[in-house]
């Protein structure tokens, strides 16, 4: 096991994204980053908290293209944490207040730093959105009729896809923790379980090994293999001829790891051990495309040549994900996607799921995850690779 | 200990919701409503998965006012799932796809419904957002001319804080499975644990009891009083002189419970003591004057006032929470909030948290927290009253 790397990150990783960010504003002629979301506020403020789960409060970040320090524009109840952090001009109102929740605070903000008349980048593509209500951006461009509003230019997505090392290393340690749960899962479970049962054991595993949390945990069980792969567990017990499998987000300091794993319950049927071979050999076809240079796409036709030849099927491959994994790191997915269509480059310090899966049957899928980190010279396995043989739990 | 209620709800629970919709949406001129966030489309559909912490792929319900079918347009890997529940129309793409992400199926479902000319709501009001990246939203608005764009009237809001019986069973199960925990929580800790280890025991203990989740764990530890009441656990090591609070977020079938409880390590100091009692006596205004017919700000006023007559002093209370409570249900927080501007009726159904805080000395926090549920002849505790006196671990 590794040792624990330590929490947060140096003031200077996050001067560091502000300067890379400044230099991507002025090359898209922004005057500002204006950011709502948790990832986004956290990418450049390092402020951790669950509180976001609370959907009541907004919090804004604006980031000046030009020298001035960024404001984080908050509400009260989280002055003191924020504080503590590296961000200095904070503003803060009593919130709820659905009067005026932050608006007059934040068109200050953006008055003072960016003057009337200023170009502003809200991030509006792929996989954002704006944690704001509707009525209250429409107040926002009322109160600042000067302001232009427009995309971010995917700043944010070139930024966050490439990780630093100290992001890496909290990926790698959820990722070194969960996969030591994984091998230990057979001798925490035993045949007559339910999924449910099955499930609370693999989390408290997590929680006992070291994980802060885990946030994301699906999976199920069936016989000759799993129905879908995005539900919570049910009372099924799962016993002899089941394929089981669980597919975990785990967190350390805010990073994530994402993969899953697959159990045989008693000695799995020729179809079983042939789809859980081919995923696996498909999992290492698309680890050797997952080089600097290549796209993503390449390494999607990687997992999914492979499994069509292995079928003799186009069809079969992908069990109706759309895609054969994705960037990770702070979100349980981010981009880029491994699909036909994302053309995106491959670089030294991307973390990528590959995640290829295939119909075995009708209603009956078999799933590989693994997560992997981009090198100069080739990709690394963050995850302790999954055994080549479907592992057995005695039934 | 209750016995654990029934999971999921029967169709007719789903019927009567689309029904009382149906009406809300006539009275406000509404052709339909769009929702793209998780409480909504899972309050409509009944569809329940952690798959939702994936920001890539957008999920929509279509709710045509009329008696024409609810729409689910979702991505195809969710299909399984959801074609296990009582939504008999759904349409799937193969997502993600950021060249199309389900807005030309979106478009298509809204004309089939509704007609090329339409009045939809997008629930655009406090506490809600749009799960929607902004450059799709004008795809759509573009793609349909004839549509106009309003809010929805507050019809999720007037829907959602009056909660269904079953709806109540799933806040009390897990409100009193946690209930259980903190009671207990004494003998699993001891003087010299770290916060995390004791919020690590915290959470496991929860789980083992029966919690499906425990999403939401914040809180701390401080001579005299905890300093802020929204961050994680750090390595601070709690002893002799300590209060320990956690609040918690934990989760029945999709239903939280939202509460805290504080702790001393060895005997309480007089301010200890005192603001512990003040707190504790200020829930019990809260609760008395939560009864139906009154408003949320009579329930934040009872609570102000008793906290600011026995401080002398305007200024302690609250302690930078901006409100004294707030609604609880498929979300950790949810309107009404307990607060001097909030007019809204307190109503049989509603399930409420009562918050009161004070500031015990500069940084130095006292906050209560208990979960209440309005019946017509007045509220009832659904947590396990918190004891009038602060509870000792022994240091």
């Amino acid at each position: 096991m590794m040792t624990e790397p330590p929490r947060g990150f140096p003031t200077e990783e996050f001067a560091g994204r502000l300067a890379r960010a400044r230099v991507l504003m002025a090359a898209a002629g922004l005057d500002g980053l204006l950011l709502t979301t948790e990832p986004e506020f956290r990418y450049f403020s390092g402020f951790l908290t669950q509180f976001w789960q609370s959907p009541t409060r907004p919090w804004f970040l604006l980031l000046p293209a030009d020298e001035g320090a960024p404001v984080a524009i908050i509400p009260s109840i989280g002055e003191d944490a924020m504080r503590r952090g590296w961000i200095e001009d904070i503003r803060c109102w009593s919130s709820p207040n659905p009067a005026d929740e932050g608006l007059s605070l934040l068109a200050d903000a953006i008055r003072d730093r960016m003057g009337p008349v200023a170009r502003i980048g809200l991030p509006s593509g792929p996989e954002t959105h704006l944690r704001l209500p509707l009525d209250d951006l429409d107040r926002l461009k009322r109160a600042l009729p000067g302001v232009s509003w427009t995309g971010d230019a995917d700043i944010i997505r070139q930024l966050r896809m490439v990780k630093s090392e100290a992001e890496i290393a909290k990926t790698a340690h959820i990722c070194d923790l969960v996969s030591d749960v994984f091998e230990r899962l057979p001798t925490l479970i035993r045949p007559g379980m339910s999924e449910r049962e099955i499930f609370r054991r693999f989390k408290i595993a997590c929680l006992r090994a070291g994980a802060d949390d885990v946030p994301y945990l699906v999976g199920g069980s069936g016989i000759g293999g799993v129905g879908d792969i995005i539900s919570p567990p049910g009372e099924r017990r799962v016993g002899a001829g089941d394929v089981l499998m669980l597919d975990t987000g785990a967190v350390f300091d805010g990073y994530y790891c994402d993969f899953d794993r697959n159990y045989s319950f008693g000695s799995p049927d020729d179809a079983v051990r042939n789809a859980y071979r081919i995923a696996h050999d498909a999992t290492a076809a698309g680890f050797d495309a997952a080089r600097p240079g290549a796209q993503a796409r390449d390494v999607f036709h990687a997992m999914n040549s492979l499994i069509s030849k292995a079928l003799g099927d186009e069809d079969g491959a992908g069990g109706g994900v759309g895609r054969m994994g994705h960037g990770l790191g702070m979100q349980l997915t981010e981009w880029p996607s491994n699909a036909a269509w994302d053309e995106t480059e491959i670089a030294p310090g991307m973390i990528l799921t590959l995640e290829p899966g295939l119909t075995i049957a009708p209603g009956r899928v078999m799933v590989h995850e693994e997560n992997i980190v981009i090198r100069a010279d080739g990709p690394r396995y963050l995850t302790r690779r999954a055994p080549p043989e479907i592992p057995v739990v005695a039934a």
